[in-house]
């Protein structure tokens, strides 16, 4: 099919996903969501919600980064954890990743369950570009 | 009110909802969050969580129509699922939607429930248009 | 760093916060999920899911107002609520809200837990501003 949209297609992208790692409509980024997962698939941080925070940023610096963007471009954040145990503590990741501000918006709920066993926590995205 | 949008109300469209199906905002189309029930209300797919997944792309599709809009248009998609039971399988219908791609982005999470009694997956979507 | 966007910063916010009110970016207004604490961090309508609801749209107008905006140009809301009871009186305070319509696209779930302890409801929206 033709899209109005382009796909962000980061390398090493599983192409049997039915999703795409962000999609940029106009002057939106819409990044899915990330779990701590590695290239090969291995969870980064196995119980350790801040660790997991990290490098899901890391993991989204790049496709913000693919796409031509960065931090400055997050508008909105959304946050979905499996345990309150730790997640205040991310707030310092937060403080590394977006500086001083202004700062995205942001929700944060917790959820029964995420795909990616061992998974923590997950971020989607939504940036603003040019 | 007069509004700065438009309301999407397909045919057979309860009054009494305090929410619209659909809301066009400029270029974007915001879906409501949908989920198997049918035009009676009865749920479609009890106990099948790809039937149920089906179901509800055939009535995001008849909102994307109603809208002037396709399936190609769609850039985001969030899942709320209520069991991580069959959710694996949901991705063909994904292909069967959606094509060879590209894919819109996509975020899933497993919730504590779903307001449709026996609603084991509900979706919504952003998408673009024009 | 410098922002294409506009953080909505409403009077009392805390400066301690990772997260701006709401955001402008471009014409779209991305308001953070609101929770019924008041200013002092006081949980109003502790057990009392519609008075919890009234006064995070209370809130809410306020962000609105403060970026120039009112619920005529909200074109989304999705809910967290961490029980189903009392949930659909919420309605009634839609229609005091929103007035007769037209209504935005909406989506509610219910999640495992919130951030704010005794918070029964999250709502975070998203506007259509100019």
């Amino acid at each position: 099919m033709t899209r109005p949209f382009t796909a962000v297609v980061p390398p090493g992208w599983n192409p049997r996903y039915t999703f795409s790692a962000a999609v940029r409509a106009g002057n939106l980024l819409f990044i899915s969501g990330m779990t701590a997962a590695d290239e090969n698939g291995e969870l980064v941080g196995p119980g350790d919600i801040v660790r997991q925070t990290e490098y899901i940023f890391e993991k989204m610096g790049r496709v913000l980064a693919h796409a031509g963007a960065s931090f400055e471009n997050v508008v909105e954040t959304t946050e979905y954890f499996t345990t309150l145990d730790g997640y205040a503590k991310t707030a310092s990741v937060r403080r590394k990743v977006f500086g001083d501000g202004p700062y995205p918006a942001a929700t944060g709920v917790q959820v029964a369950g995420l795909i990616r066993p061992g998974a923590l926590i997950e971020i989607k995205a939504t940036a603003l570009i040019g």
